[in-house]
């Protein structure tokens, strides 16, 4: 199932919807826990796609495919490595990814993100789907320069609109042998398989929730393969991912 | 005036407040913005205080004290250097700090924390104060030995309990010239004030706004003085900073 959040013409605020061919099935309320279609149901080419989630944090993996460890001239951490991206970073599917003049390289990163359905804490990895509502695509836009200058990451991958997810979030899922890629104006950048990623989604799930408390809508990006590289204004960076779709996000100067 | 947080006892959901002495004027609403005090008193110490915001995202600044730099190992960076505790680590006055069984070196670090009243992106310095509510306390504790373990700083940041906060907002405070210190047990482990800020409130408001938007209720740490150290399972933490108050917690073992 795809669920997704959008913008419809005649509401004065965005709704979850779930998605089946070309139409967009209207939930009531939100769709962590028990889904409660209203039946009306509205085209997809009249509505707008947001991202389909508006996380309280999205809580990043570093260097968790060795590919890509490499290419920044390290190795795999013994543990995995984590930040947080702010709420304020989120953009959906066709949004505008928006260069800051702090930076003079900032790159694209294509990414499996997972969307936590319900509060949790403690998660044990066995029991870890229990606790996915799905998974969309990610790109963990980062200001490179700015990452090296400062040692820590944080900045770098702060700045609004340096995280577009969507298109929709794919519930039904095996996210562990799934193809994903970046092509930056249709030139592939990055190419790699989910079965790559040194820890998968469920250990991830089960590290971050032994550290705090996950929330409900609350993602988890899991790490990008090699080929990370640059974006500048007039691009259109493409990310995707076998099983769920195309996130597309054209670039601009501030 | 300050400005709190309480839970009622006959009230289902937390409420804002004004304190007067031990008078507290529940507030209609959120303080973000024109306030409406509903008239209807209750005494401080029938209610419980709880952190006095709950915030999106809590922002902070490493190494903003030169003396705090030294005894990390480190100089003053040339740039701010940030990083991100997520809401998850709020607890208010009194509460527990609860140590996780991953660090064996858990530390307290007292901080003037600022609270902001408006969605903003890209304040001026000059105009810092029109985007802050007031100022409040915050222990920015920290799993010492993860911190340098990671390299980065997130997870040694960001477990459960691991950002106290209150007991109150002081909305009419000069932020320049403030005595700092954190006993823990009655003794004194950090002792600093506020004019000893490399980079000062209205500077960090700008800085982290030219990154990143800004929301209502959103926190920014300041840094933290010399004499960081352990605490361990029942000690109390008791952080003061002049003009607010004091804000004390325990400390147990998970």
């Amino acid at each position: 199932m795809r669920i997704v959040r959008v913008s419809v013409p005649d509401l004065d605020h965005p709704v979850f919807g779930i998605l089946s061919g070309d139409q967009v099935n209207l939930l009531r309320g939100h769709p962590y826990g028990e889904l409660d279609p209203s039946g009306i149901t509205v085209e997809l080419d009249k509505v707008k796609l947001l991202s389909p989630v508006l996380p309280s944090k999205v809580v990043c993996v570093g260097k968790n495919y060795a590919d890509h460890a490499a290419e920044m001239g390290g190795e795999v951490p013994v543990e995995p490595v984590i930040f947080i991206k702010p709420s304020t970073t989120v953009i959906g599917d066709e949004a505008t990814i928006v260069l800051p003049p702090q930076s003079k390289n900032v790159h694209h990163e294509v990414e499996l993100a997972i969307v936590i359905s319900h509060l949790c804490k403690d998660v044990a990895v066995e029991r870890a789907s229990e606790v996915i509502l799905g998974y969309t695509i990610a790109n963990d836009v980062t200001a490179r320069d700015l990452q090296h200058s400062d040692g820590q990451w944080t900045r770098a991958k702060s700045f609004d609109t340096f995280c577009p997810l969507g298109p929709w979030i794919e519930t039904e899922l095996d996210p562990t042998n799934l193809n994903l890629s970046c092509e930056v104006n249709d030139v592939v950048r990055q190419s790699g398989n989910t079965h790559d990623l040194v820890r998968s989604s469920h250990e991830m799930v089960a590290f971050i929730s032994s550290v705090m408390t996950l929330l409900p809508g609350d993602v988890i990006l899991t790490g990008t393969p090699a080929g990370v590289g640059p974006i500048v204004a007039g691009d259109t960076v493409t990310c995707t991912i076998e099983g769920i779709g195309t996130l597309s996000n054209s670039v601009a100067a501030r």
